[in-house]
């Protein structure tokens, strides 16, 4: 058994997980921000502890939401908690829990779980990303997660789509993640609603809920509101831009797209693929196999538990 | 020594290389599109005999400009010669002049050139590109070209740059290649002149030689000329965006960049680097090498001894 735990800005799970993928059982809590890495430590090693009880783990996976120094194990740096900066954080829980533990990003372990236990078994290079509050990438080449000279590699969601678009989380305009994360879609849909596209569903839950979210525009769409559908063609367009230069550049056996944006299905995946083969280089169109991440949100504890395993 | 040949849409080149990447004599005849494949190898053979007369060849490689099929050592398809298409040229050439042949295309070519015996020497990961006719692009990952799942990958001249913008020769819209190659240059140029540009020194070129070059406008540019500088910066701008994607997905120790393009030197790459640190994610932005080819035009024979010698 390995224990694996994927801890993001608004909550950390710990999960069981048997060599076959199977979740035996998962725990989980909030992400506080402001109550400081040594705190949050402690409640995921409180739990960890527990769960040591019950099963006698080989090793230890996590996936962790922000820049990781792969080699040195290492934070670089995070947004969601204070005092993650610089932490050796497999080393902290593996000490405290008495197993050998191992940590990298989430979307690298997102695309190493797809690859061991989903969407992407079978492949020898996937292209994985994953659409949520930002937009990760993670690109296995090889069988094998690709980091680069800095460990860094597979940042798919800073790719520029619009030259003078919105800036970015990274300080760069117009990234696919300024135009196509959850937050970015709904910030689309309320400049789009104030400027007075007529929108009777979105209007109305603006009305109710002060605000529309990224999952209100795909369900706008799927009930056939024409601001939700203008707005995820236009999302559907920006992604296979960015889709299209990542297939050209790494001509991968598939395409996998995670991330709670993914859960809009058919209506983002299917016009998406279709873009997308429109988009790449003839070469390359019958390469266009897009799917969708089918271990949903638990693919980084899968790949959590792929990675500790590969490194026993 | 290793006899390596470079095929190209203008001219074709033969040279007797050395363990070191000297060049001990080089012979070139021009491409001639219409005169078909036949024709095209019974010349390369005809000086490829004669060198094999002075040399003892260990092996031949081959730049070929188009796409290669590399693990069936086929031509996908070719626009400078009728009659490539699916043809073996390794096996042809090699079977001809005696000696074992291997070929792939042109821009990976150049990438192992330079990784081998220019700008990229000591690198682990590089990124290069080839500014030409076209765009090109090659990656080395782990000191390997690396090839994806159909072997046509490390198309970087074909990211996404202007949404709208002009049709490429890939069938997309707004691709690097249809902003940044000299032709691209050369048609921005035109344009900004048909609209009233002011220009002394590109309407003078255009009075004498009826069009501008890529190359007018870079020296225009040298020359101070406010048309020239602001084609010179667009360009920048545009290259800029696609090399900063490169790197935030690759991560790569350095990006080389060569073709006639790079000629214009540092009023191109000095900018190109401050417009590139500026826009990488700020992760990446201690790992902003660009440097440009320094073996020039070679970069492909060179490539293709390196490639030869590999295969041995």
């Amino acid at each position: 058994m390995i224990l694996a735990i994927d801890i993001g800005g608004t909550q950390y799970r710990l999960a069981a997980v048997d060599a076959r993928g199977v979740i035996k059982r998962l725990v989980r809590g909030k992400t506080d921000a402001g109550a400081g890495a040594s705190w949050m430590i402690e409640q995921i090693v409180g739990k960890g502890s527990r769960l040591c009880r019950e099963w006698t783990f080989e090793a230890c996976g996590i996936g962790f939401g922000g820049p990781v120094d792969f080699d040195e194990q290492r934070v670089i740096s995070s947004t969601h908690v204070l005092g993650w900066d610089d932490l050796p954080l497999g080393e902290v829980i593996g000490d405290a829990l008495g197993i050998p533990a191992v940590f990298d990003n989430d979307a690298n372990l997102g695309a190493l779980g797809e690859l061991t236990f989903g969407a992407g078994r079978g492949c020898r290079h996937l292209v994985y990303y994953t659409i949520s509050t930002g937009i990760g990438g993670g690109v296995i080449l090889d069988g094998e997660i690709y980091r680069g000279a800095n460990g860094q590699a597979g940042e798919l969601g800073h790719v520029p789509i619009l030259i003078d678009g919105p800036v970015c989380a990274c300080g760069n305009r117009g990234c696919l993640e300024a135009l196509c994360s959850g937050p970015s879609i709904a910030r689309r849909a309320m400049e789009a609603l104030r400027s007075g596209a007529r929108s009777p569903r979105l209007r109305e839950t603006l009305r109710e809920e002060d605000e529309v979210s990224a999952k209100d525009v795909a369900e706008a769409a799927e009930m056939g509101d024409s601001l939700g559908r203008a707005l995820m063609r236009e999302t559907v367009d920006y992604l296979s831009l960015g889709v299209a230069a990542a297939v050209n550049a790494f001509a991968p056996d598939r395409v996998v797209v995670g991330g709670g944006v993914a859960r809009a299905g058919r209506i983002l995946l299917d016009p998406l693929r279709t873009a997308v083969a429109s988009r790449v280089m003839p070469v390359h169109r019958d390469l266009v196999h897009i799917s969708r991440a089918t271990r949903g949100d638990r693919s980084v504890l899968l790949g959590a538990s792929a990675l500790a395993r590969r490194s026993l």
